[in-house]
Order: structure tokens, then C-alpha cells, then sequence
């Protein structure tokens, strides 16, 4: 059992090792002729010059907790742990997003052979960041874990371990909701000028904001998200572990010894297997012979499905292995369970997103034929979808909680604790395959990112037929990476608040004193706190959104002013060049003043609301993990279906391109901008954040 | 103290004395000439045959519930009380529909000697209404209280008068959900076609869903209302009686007898001081002389300012009356302080909503500015706006409910039940003054009438200006009605949410079982009660908003038929007129039709969750309560700010009338028009509903 935490960093070592082989496999590639290469590297210098400044504002942050948190909490060695993750976090960004970026210019040139060849090579870029993020992350929790449990052995060992996830959140934060604000900005902001008033198409090398809107999609769609599933996962490994030694007591001492090691590794070993099911689950991802992007699109899913049965079966074995010992647990194969039906729910999660997102199915059509009677029935008829989105997904997360609370029970009997374990490892099952499945969802950006360049280096137009394919496919695959990311979220969500209930109450009886935490829905403070939570979630989408309107307007005047004062420019006279730079600046710049004020909200109030009463901050959490999940649903699949509502419109129903339903599913497209870029991906971090804030001042509070 | 129903009888018997003389006043007024009296009646038939057919529906399913109520609770004569509530809401909603199908040709007739002759009549019009809801509401509460508790006196007596507040709620909510999308059905569909299609003014006579848009106005915002209110004061009055009953375990016997009877009696005693304020405040209201329609403005607002200062020192008596005696009670003053604190939550929650909402504060005018960049700016500024007005609103809810708790820690002693009691009167003390504020809220759609009529009728353009002018005011004013309607749906499901928590205990405690209900928020089935209680107000409003939609586009069918069949309609050809009858009947069947999923879903819910689970019913009235409150002010204030944004511009912002801005603008009020009039307000009735059904059963669910 004391071999689980290096049999896991190995695992997490190949994944790096992989990722570092597809990076050599991907820069290898040739990048094609002068003007793509020269695109590409704007595109690059862009993405570099912003995540280099918003790690350079966000490290005065991360710098302040890490003092904070030792001195409040009385935690010496968490900086150490806390820093690890912010560090590694914002590693495994960087890593990803220079990928990207690089991949980019590669898979236009790859699609110019069909996208037989250009597919792999949008994966392969995409499965760097996949495998970084999984990998990074398992690497700095077991090296965090073996350092302070098993080699220095502290006391404070696993509040220690628990700052590892707060750092993991400080970064996902401000890169989800700098990256969201930064891509929606130039999106929005380039459109509005370049489709709507300059008439010209989107992508344009004519457009002063086309090489922001590509940088956008590296700093939004890879970077952002890859430090939210770096986030996601450090998490979810976090809760069981912090749950455990929570709830028994247990001191780094204690954790070696007796069966409670068996939970503590538990965790650990559903990401070992889940790494190792990724990564033969990568290797399924060919290109084959076949030109015909259905064909294709089972690629991609044949990675993923691999993956997860492999870790079905896995966890079965682990399962066998760890509970099989019928003097010690009840049944074996309870929290197996427990993690495939967290596998099953975040599968089904992604489903209904894909359902009511994809055109195969009526929600998007309805709102592609409601486009008939203009934008106002396009805009209600996504929201209605949107909404009753949010209710599938709840009743999946439902069954999900009360099959891993079963199986939980089933292995370690009948008390609240035994279930709880079961929710937090069912997040575990989750996230276990993040590697490939955040390679799937990378490969969309880059796809999208490709189809930009074929359109602006102005290759032939079967080229931008090509990448638009391929990036068609990636909106649906990654219907199910946004699945797992929302819902492990409230699991692990739920799981931590466990942990910070059981953390308050051994922080009170360590200092001798009596400490019951109420959380009575029905004691007034609980009540109020529950009120506020529920606001919290509306009060940050409001927020990132009039921050993306901000932005973008400044956008807008700059690409205005390059058209009127820049000659030649509207008429594309050749030689006469936009300024980019300036675009680009303007969204950096936008973007991270815009991302302090909501990214502070997150953290500064469950820190008032703490300190000044802990059952309120109960209850407030709890309003916020419900409000937040139905948020994030709704925000999500709701701009996702208007997405391609207009998609479907342009492919030719309903009068196709330039048509006047055509004109009002632009307009649900872009409100459906920052639902599903900006606000809605937000709200899972932010519901963590919280959480983990509270976990890790919980002995504060006392 | 045996004398208070009694007085407060007469006070109820004085309001409906009123409301006769009012209608009296309204019906004594000359109607105009012939066209205008035949558009009257045609509205008056439409609304009268909309309205007995929902009853007729509506009858069926409150027949059901008086079979089912009895049998299940085993509580025989609740029937009784349930059957007058739902009778009395009905009588309340077709009184008051009658007078306004009555006063809105006359306000129109008074309009053309000006604003000064309009105001009062329209005012007085929906003073019948304010004033029939508030008297009947209390008459009948009374009655049902001096019936079962002091005559009868039967053991059950609580649990039947609990009853008659799920009777009123019965009808509320059916009567909002179906008024609410009979009149946007009409609204959007008419416009759809009449305004962008045919290119004619609003409520052009040549226009077929006129005469129905006019008839949604009636059975939407004054039936609707009226049983909405009618089910809101009643409600909040029932909460602190049941309460107090549930929770000392009060049978009718023990109520005559010790300090008891002072809880039971300040909720009505309170009534009844806010019901005189009322009275005399409606006769502060008066045209004056001036013409000047700001002057006028300021005399509605006179009417609901007396109310409420009359109230407030009314309040302060009764305190010293009820709990002066020092050796029942700790501090006279902290009850009415409750009793004040929720008025002025409840006023401020309506300032916050005229803040949002008027044209006179920024975010209007930002939303109007947003409208230069088109309709998908426009969306999105009033979705961030709707969603800030949430923080505010939420903020003065949990002050509210902090002041509501100490105040009535302050009288009856440092426990629990004390600050609930405080809760409880503290919506009271928001709906007091309902006669009034209703009066008020009921003259807008009066004035939009009688706008209407001005239009079909012809008339001289000035007398259009002159309603537009009184309607526009209408806005401003009906804020505060929702601000206490949304703010005491949140106190009262509050403290009817722990009266179900008292009453299962003690249900349980008289079947000799021991029954703890566990509401820790971090036990599972309250959990996920909690996420599907967050979720249902999604699901419900995804649903009203989808039922409007699929009624607008039968109406759209049916205007564009008579438009192609109906020759010279379009063209205005003398004598030739649309067949208005088929668009009403239309309106009447789709809204009828559609109102019984949502309608089905807020009562059969909660019942499921409690038969299978009561802990679960907990966190699910919890998880509703927030995020339906949040929702409810979410769309109401989103749905206001678009509207007005839009009427801003139309008075020359940005371009005015028929500029790129308004019609962008217009989008984002017909957007709103399902938000703010159908699923918005749906959710106050949603919450109590769901609450109140909960606490009815609660016997049967242990």
C-alpha cells in the first residue's frame, strides 16, 4: 500500500513523458509557407506576452495568500504546498498554450493533405496540454503527499496538503476568468466591427482584432481551461484525502498505520489508473485512411471511450485490492461503484450538453426555426433550452450523489462519513481520464485557431473547409470535458464542504472548546447564508459579463479608429497591414483590470462571511454550489445551442448565410458569448474556490 | 384581545364597503362614444369568457384537492377553509377584472379633459380591485379563524385555517401562469406580425390581436395579480398564526387561554391597522387641478406614503398594547420592530426595482446606450443588470430578515421561535398596506387600456399622449407593488418553511414516534433536496417562457391569416374589421392549455419529494426559496429595465422611434415581456405554493 504514492507519481512521470513526445511529434511537423508561419507567431507572441503579464499581476496575489495563510491559519509549511500548486498550475498553462499555438499553423498546413492528417496532429497539440495538466498535477499532489505525510511527517500534514488545491484555484481563477474575458473581448469586439459594420468575413486579414480573437482562443479556450481541469483534478483527488484525515483525526503518524490508508490511497490509485487508461486511450487516436470527417470524428471518441473503460475495469481490480479484506470492509466492490457512477453521471452530464448543444437533436433547431420570427424568440427559446438543460443535468447529478453515497455506505458501512468518501472518489471517476479528455477539448481550439490562419494566410478555401470541419467536431466532443469539469465540480464541491464542517469542529475540540456547527436549513443564520450564496453566482456572472461588454467596447473603438485612419485598410490594398499589436494590448490590458474585481468576490467573501459567523458561511456555501451548478448548465449549454443554432443556419436551413433568421441567430450567438466562455466555465471554479477558501481557514473561523 | 377578528372583520367589511363606492364612482362615469363602448365590451367579453373558463379548468383540480386534503391528512373540514379560500381569490380576481374591463373606456373618455380627470378614475378603478383582495383576503381569514377556533373550536382547527391558504394559492397560481402567458401571447404575437411584419402602430384598430392584447392586460396584470396578492396576505398572515399554533401546539382550546392569544392576534391586529392606513391613504389620492403629470405622479405615491407612515405608528400601538406587560413579554417595541423592518425591506426592494428600471438611473440609460451596438449588447446589458439588481434586492432581504429576527428575539425571549415570529410578521408588515399598494399597481394596466382604446378609437392623438403619460407612470409605481410582493413570498415561505418543520416534528411526536428531521445541510438527502429545489425554478420558468412562445405563434398564424384573407383589413378600407373574437379565443385556449404543466409541476413535486423523503423536502423548499427569489427579481427588473430602455429611446435617446438603437432596444423588451410578466412573477406564487402544500401535508408525509 505505501508503493501507491510512487507507483502514481511513475504514472504521473510517463504522462509528462508522453506529453514531451507529443510535443516533439507536433514541432516537428512543418508549419507551413511564410505568411502562416508569421501569422502563427503573432498569434504566439500574443498568448506569451498575455499570460506572461497575468501570471506577473496574479503572483502579487498568489504571493499575499501564501504569507496570509500561514500567519491566519497558523499553518507554517502550507505556503510550501500552496505555492506548488499556483507554480505547477500556471506551468502546465504555459506548457499547453505553447503547444497551441505552435500546432496551430501545423494543422493548416496538415489539412492542406485532408483532414486525415491534420486530425491527429490538432490532437496531438491538444493531448500536450491534456497530459500536462493531468500529469503536473499528479506529479506535485503525491510529491506533496510523500514529503509531508510520509518523509517530514508533520502534524499539519494534511492541512498542508489540502493548500496544494487552493493554489491550484488561485491560478484556475484568474486564468479562467482573465482568459474568458480576454477571448469573449476580441471575439465580440472584432465582429461587431468587422462582420456588422465593415461587412467584411470573419477571420479577415483585414480585421485588426482577427490575430486578438486567435490569441483569445489559446489564452481562453487552452490556457483558461486547462488550469480550471488542472484545478478540477487536484481537487477532486484533495477532497477524499482531506476528508479522510479529517474526519478520523488522523496526524501524518497516524496515516501509515491501520486501515485508513487504504482511503487515503484509494483516491491516489483511481488516477493511476485513469493515467494509464489516458494514455492507451491516446494511442487509440489515429488518423487512419479515411477522408470522411465522420469517419474521423469516431477518432476522437474512440480515445475517450477507451480511456473509460479501461478505468471501469481498473477500478474494479483496485477495488478487489484495496477493500477486499472482509475483516476489514464490508464490501468490495461499493466504492468502485461509487466511481463509475461518478463516471457514468459526468458522462451523462456531457450528453445532455451534447444533446442540447449539437443540431442533430431539436433543441438547436428549435432555436435555428424560432430564428424565423427574429432575435427576440432566438434569444428566449435558447434561454428555455438553456434552463431545461439545467434540470437533466441536475436529475443526473442526483442519481450520480446517491449511487456513490450507496456505494460508499456499501464499503465502509452505515454511517454519513462512509457515503461522503463515496462522493468525493466518485469525483475521482470523473476526472480520472482528464489526460485525454482534455486533449479532446484542446484539439478545438487549435482546430479553431487553424481554421483562422487557412482564412487569413488566404490558402485555398477547401483548406478552411477542412479545419471548419474539424472544428465543428470539436464543439461536441467538447460537450463531455465541460460535463466532467461542472459536475465533478459540485461533487468535489460537496465533498470539501464535508471536509470544512468536520475541519471546524476538530479545529474547535483542539482547542478544548465545544463547537457544534449548525447547519439547520431552518436556523436563520444558516438561512441568510444560503440567501447569499444564491446570489453570489448571479451577482459574478453579471460581473464577467459587463466585463466582457467593457472590453469589448474598447475594441470596438480601436478597430473603428484602425479602419478610418489606417488607408487602404477597409479596401484591402496590398501591403497595407492592421495593427495588431494594438488589438492585441487592448485585450490584454482590458482583460486583467477586468478580472480583479470578480476574482476578489470570490475569495474576499466566504473570508468576511467566515469570520463573522461559520454557520452563515455553511449555508452559504451550500446556496452557492446549487446556484452556481444551475448557473454554470444554464450559461453553458444555453450559448452553446445558439452557438450552433447559427452554425446550423449558416450550413444552409432556414435561408443559410445572410438570411434574416440568419442575422438573429447571430444575435443569440453573441449573447451566448460570454454565457458560455466567460461566465458559465467560471462558475465551477468559483463554487470550488469557495469551498476551499473556507476548508483551508477553517480553523481561523473557530 | 377575544375582540380583535371581530374588529378586524369590520376593517374588512370597511375595505369592500370602499371598493363599492369606488366602483360605484368608476361605473358613474360616461364611457365615450359608441366606438369606444363597443371596444369596452368586446374587451369585457373577451376577459369575462377567459376567466370563467379558467375557473371552470382550475375548478376541477381545487375539487380534487378538497377530496384529497382531507383524505390524506386526515384533517375532514379543511375542505371547508380550502374551497372559501380558492372561492374568495376567484371572487377577488373577477371583481376587480370586472371593474377594470369597466374604467378603462372611461379613464380614456376622462383623458381627453385631460390627466387631472384621468388619474383619479383609473386610480379608482384599481382601488376596487386593491381593496376587494385586501377585504375579502382578511374577511374571509377571520371568519375561517373565529369559525373553527373560537365556535367550533375543533381540535384541528390550525391545520384548517393553514388550509385556506392553500386554496388562495391554488387559484394564484394558476391565474398568474395563465394570465401571464395569455397576455404576452398576445403581446408578442400581435406585435410580431402587426409591428414588423404590417408595419402598423401598436394597437391599431386593423390589427386582430388587439382586442386580445387588451383582454391579456386584464386577466394578466389585474386578475392575476389580484389572486397573486390576494394568495401573498393571505399567506402572510396564515405564517405567523400557524407558527405560533404548530409550534406551542396550540389546539383551538388552549388559544383562548394564556399569552398565546396575544401571537395569534398582532398578525391580524397589525391587518388591521395597515387596512384603516390603507383606507385613508386611498383617500389622499386625488386629481387636484394641476394637468402637470409629475404633479400627479406624486399623489399616488401620496396614497401609498400616508398608508405606510399610519401603519408604521398603527404598528407601534399595538406593540404597546399587545406586549406592554412586562411579565409576559420582554420588550414591547421588538415585534413591531419586525413588523417595520419588513416594510421598509419590502419598500426598498421596490426602490432597488424603480433603480433598475427607470429611465431616470443609469442602468436603463446603459442598456439604452448598449442598443447603439445592437440587439445582442442590449440582451446582455439587461441580463447583467437584472442579475446586480438580484445582489442588492437579496442584501435588503437578509437585512430585512436580520431586523425581523432580533426584533422578535426582543419580545418573546432569546429562542428560536421568537426571531421565525419576527420573520413571520415581518411580511405582514410588507402586505399590511396591500389595499393601497394594489390600488395603485392595478391603475397601470387601466391606463394602457384606456391607451389602447385612444388608438382603436381614433381619438385625437393629445388623448393618447395623455395615457401614455399616466401608463408610463404606472411602471414607476407598480415597482413597489412587486417589491412587496417578491420580498414577503421570501418572508413568508420562510416562516411557513418552519412552521413544516414544526408541524412534522409534532405530527410525528402524536403518532407516539420519535422523529427528528435532520435539515444539516451536509447530510445527503438534504443536499440533494437542495439541487433539485434550485433547479425547479429553472425548469418552471423554462417552461412559461416555452408556453408563451408556442401560444405567440398560433396567434402569429391567426393574424397573418386574416391579413391574407380578410380583404382591405391591411389596408384600413372603411367598414371592413378583423375578427378579434378568434385571436381572444385563440389567447384563451393556448394560455388555458398551457398553464397545467407548470402549474402541475409546483404541486406534484414537493408531494413526491415528501412521500419519498421529508429531510429531502427540506433542503428542496430551501433550494427553491433562494433561487426562486433570486430568479424572480432576476427577470422582473431585466424584463422592466428592457422595456423602459426601449421606452427611453422611443422618447428620442439614441435616435427615437424607428432609429437601428430601438430597433435593437425592441428586442430586448420582447425578451423581457415572457421574464417580467409571465415567469417572473410566476415564481413568487411557485415558492409559497411549493411551501405551503409541504405544510399541509406534513402529517401525512411522517
Amino acid at each position: 500500500m505505501q508503493a501507491i504514492p510512487y507507483i502514481a507519481l511513475v504514472s504521473a512521470l510517463a504522462a509528462l513523458a508522453l506529453a514531451a513526445f507529443y510535443y516533439k511529434n507536433v514541432s516537428s511537423a512543418p508549419a507551413g509557407n511564410e505568411r502562416m508561419v508569421s501569422i502563427m507567431k503573432q498569434i504566439q507572441a500574443g498568448a506569451r506576452a498575455f499570460l506572461r503579464q497575468e501570471y506577473t499581476w496574479v503572483a502579487g496575489f498568489v504571493v499575499a495568500m501564501a504569507i496570509l495563510i500561514p500567519v491566519v491559519t497558523g499553518v507554517a509549511l502550507s505556503f510550501v504546498s500552496y505555492l506548488l500548486g499556483a507554480a505547477l498550475s500556471a506551468g502546465a498553462g504555459y506548457a499547453g498554450m505553447t503547444v497551441a499555438t505552435m500546432a496551430n499553423a501545423r494543422t493548416t498546413n496538415a489539412a492542406i493533405d485532408g483532414p486525415a492528417k491534420a486530425l491527429p496532429l490538432a490532437f496531438r497539440g491538444g493531448a500536450v496540454m491534456g497530459f500536462s495538466v493531468a500529469g503536473l498535477s499528479l506529479l506535485g499532489l503525491t510529491f506533496t503527499y510523500l514529503l509531508f505525510v510520509e518523509w517530514i511527517g508533520t502534524n499539519d500534514a494534511f492541512e498542508i496538503f489540502t493548500a496544494f488545491g487552493l493554489g491550484a484555484s488561485s491560478i484556475a481563477l484568474f486564468a479562467r476568468v482573465g482568459g474568458g474575458i480576454y477571448t469573449k473581448a476580441a471575439d465580440v469586439g472584432g465582429d461587431l466591427v468587422g462582420k456588422v459594420e465593415a461587412g467584411i468575413p470573419e477571420d479577415d486579414p483585414r480585421n485588426p482584432a482577427t490575430i486578438a480573437d486567435a490569441v483569445g482562443d489559446n489564452v481562453g479556450d487552452v490556457a483558461g481551461m486547462g488550469a480550471d481541469l488542472f484545478e478540477s483534478y487536484s481537487g477532486s483527488i484533495i477532497a477524499p484525502v482531506a476528508l479522510t484525515a479529517f474526519s478520523l483525526g488522523l496526524t501524518a503518524d497516524a496515516a501509515s498505520h491501520d486501515w485508513n490508508v487504504q482511503l487515503l490511497m484509494f483516491p491516489i490509485a483511481v488516477a493511476f489508473v485513469g493515467m494509464i487508461a489516458a494514455i492507451i486511450g491516446s494511442f487509440a487516436v489515429r488518423g487512419g485512411d479515411s477522408s470522411e470527417v465522420k469517419a474521423l470524428a469516431r477518432q476522437l471518441h474512440r480515445g475517450t471511450t477507451v480511456a473509460m473503460f479501461l478505468t471501469v475495469i481498473g477500478t474494479l481490480i483496485m477495488g478487489g485490492v484495496f477493500f477486499g479484506d472482509a475483516d476489514l470492509f464490508e464490501a468490495w466492490y461499493g466504492l468502485p461503484l461509487s466511481v463509475i457512477g461518478g463516471l457514468v453521471a459526468g458522462w451523462g452530464i456531457g450528453k445532455v450538453a451534447e444533446i442540447w448543444t449539437s443540431d442533430h437533436f431539436k433543441p438547436v433547431r428549435r432555436i435555428a426555426s424560432q430564428a424565423e420570427t427574429g432575435p427576440a424568440t432566438t434569444v428566449l427559446s435558447g434561454v428555455s433550452a438553456g434552463m431545461v438543460s439545467v434540470a437533466a443535468s441536475v436529475g443526473l447529478i442526483a442519481v450520480g450523489v446517491l449511487i456513490a453515497y450507496w456505494g460508499g455506505q456499501q464499503t465502509l458501512g452505515d454511517t454519513t462519513f462512509g457515503g461522503v468518501y463515496g462522493i468525493a472518489v466518485a469525483a475521482v471517476g470523473m476526472l480520472a481520464t482528464t489526460g485525454v479528455v482534455v486533449s479532446v477539448d484542446a484539439y478545438g481550439p487549435i482546430a479553431d485557431n487553424a481554421g483562422g490562419i487557412a482564412e487569413m494566410s488566404e490558402l485555398d478555401p477547401s483548406v478552411r473547409e477542412v479545419t471548419d470541419a474539424l472544428d465543428s467536431l470539436g464543439n461536441t466532443t467538447a460537450a463531455i470535458a465541460k460535463g466532467f469539469a461542472v459536475g465533478s465540480a459540485a461533487l468535489t464541491a460537496l465533498a470539501l464542504f464535508k471536509s470544512f464542517e468536520v475541519a471546524l469542529t476538530s479545529a474547535a475540540a483542539e482547542e478544548g472548546r465545544d463547537f457544534a456547527l449548525s447547519l439547520d436549513v431552518g436556523s436563520v443564520d444558516v438561512f441568510i447564508g444560503l440567501f447569499l450564496g444564491a446570489m453570489v453566482p448571479f451577482l459574478f456572472a453579471a460581473l464577467t459579463i459587463d466585463a466582457v461588454g467593457r472590453a469589448a467596447n474598447k475594441m470596438i473603438e480601436e478597430v473603428r479608429r484602425q479602419f478610418r485612419e489606417i488607408p487602404g485598410l477597409r479596401e484591402g490594398t496590398p501591403g497595407v497591414e492592421p495593427d495588431s499589436a494594438a488589438c492585441v494590448g487592448i485585450s490584454t490590458r482590458g482583460s486583467l483590470r477586468e478580472m480583479l474585481a470578480p476574482g476578489a468576490l470570490a475569495v474576499v467573501v466566504p473570508l468576511v462571511i467566515g469570520f463573522i459567523d461559520v454557520d452563515a458561511l455553511g449555508g452559504f456555501l451550500a446556496g452557492a454550489l446549487v446556484t452556481g451548478f444551475a448557473l454554470a448548465i444554464f450559461m453553458a449549454n444555453a450559448g452553446g445551442a445558439w452557438d450552433n443554432a447559427k452554425k446550423y443556419i449558416e450550413a444552409g436551413a432556414h435561408g443559410g448565410k445572410g438570411s434574416d433568421p440568419h442575422k438573429a441567430a447571430v444575435v443569440g450567438d453573441t449573447v451566448g458569448d460570454p454565457f458560455k466562455d466567460t461566465a458559465g466555465p467560471s462558475m465551477n471554479i468559483l463554487i470550488k474556490v469557495m469551498t476551499i477558501v473556507s476548508l483551508v481557514f477553517a480553523s481561523a473561523f473557530v
